[in-house]
């Protein structure tokens, strides 16, 4: 693998800190790599449009920031406006369907996929919202197994809540093989 | 203020990167500074000791990594033991009486604190044994006001729970009340 800079971005409650953490421990704990998950917040969080940085590498990993990620989720047009420029030529933007147009011109694969529509449809709340977009990211990416999110998600997670968010990650690896083809 | 860098250390299950974040949203949101919050994981990190480290400050945040922590929390005698050295020149090292002995010699104040045992005593679980932490350092270092605290606890946590969390800041205050004296 190297290394893969990943950047979650979108609004407050969106859960993107969370989902950046889960995906930091599973490449730690389940897969024997080396991960620095981080958040930085200043007046422009303020704001609006949160951000919340991972890098995964099998060495290593000297300097904790990313400037431009291989891989960024837009979960809001503030973010994607924000954001979109730091998209590290060659990488993979994703953007929600439901919250985002994209549009501006990046040297980049962009894609949009409809991860709020389809978790409201299956599931009726968007509270999974962050875990379905987990599963677009390495469905794309193969950063992670899903098996580790899940043992992640298990020692997070009241077991009441367990089944909703296997639906949640089920949805969202599928979401990323239709955006494959 | 200029710069405070601070270190949460100890097991995972005991919070301490979910007080770090509360930390790092109290002093953004509410009290107008900069803040990065960051965890590193790597070989490490599967042995036992969990470290989480934030960075406030007046001014922008250049280097997010912590190198000496002004504040300094041990958690576990692992995560004493491990992290106790990086403290700063002149800093504060707190641990928990329950779980660490300390006794290594630091150029640094060290205040072992009932924090576990005043949590179990008073409410019976350990559930918010890491927010009686965020009290003991408010309290010790006045970073943060308890009511910015308290405002990101409100955006974060059922209503149900905010009584039993504002208890346990109130007695993480009074325990770093305590221990200035």
């Amino acid at each position: 693998m190297e290394k893969c800079r990943v950047v979650f971005s979108g609004s407050g409650g969106q859960g993107v800190i969370t989902a950046a953490i889960i995906l930091a421990e599973a490449a730690v704990l389940f897969e024997n790599l080396n991960a620095v998950q981080s958040q930085s917040y200043g007046a422009e969080a303020r704001g609006g449009a949160t951000r919340s940085d991972i890098i995964i590498s099998d060495s290593a990993i000297h300097y904790p920031k990313v400037i431009q990620p291989n891989v960024l989720v837009c979960l809001t047009q503030d973010a994607y406006n924000k954001f979109y420029q730091v998209i590290r030529p060659g990488g993979l933007l994703i953007a929600d369907t439901r919250y985002v147009k994209t549009g501006k011109k990046v040297d980049a694969q962009q894609k949009e996929i409809a991860m709020f529509e389809t978790i409201m449809d299956r599931i009726g709340k968007p509270i999974a919202f962050n875990i379905c977009m987990l599963g677009v990211v390495i469905s794309l990416t193969e950063l992670v197994k899903p098996e580790s999110i899940m043992k992640v998600l298990e020692r997070r997670i009241p077991a009441d809540f367990l089944d909703m968010n296997r639906t949640a990650l089920d949805i969202g690896i599928k979401l990323g093989e239709a955006a494959l083809t």
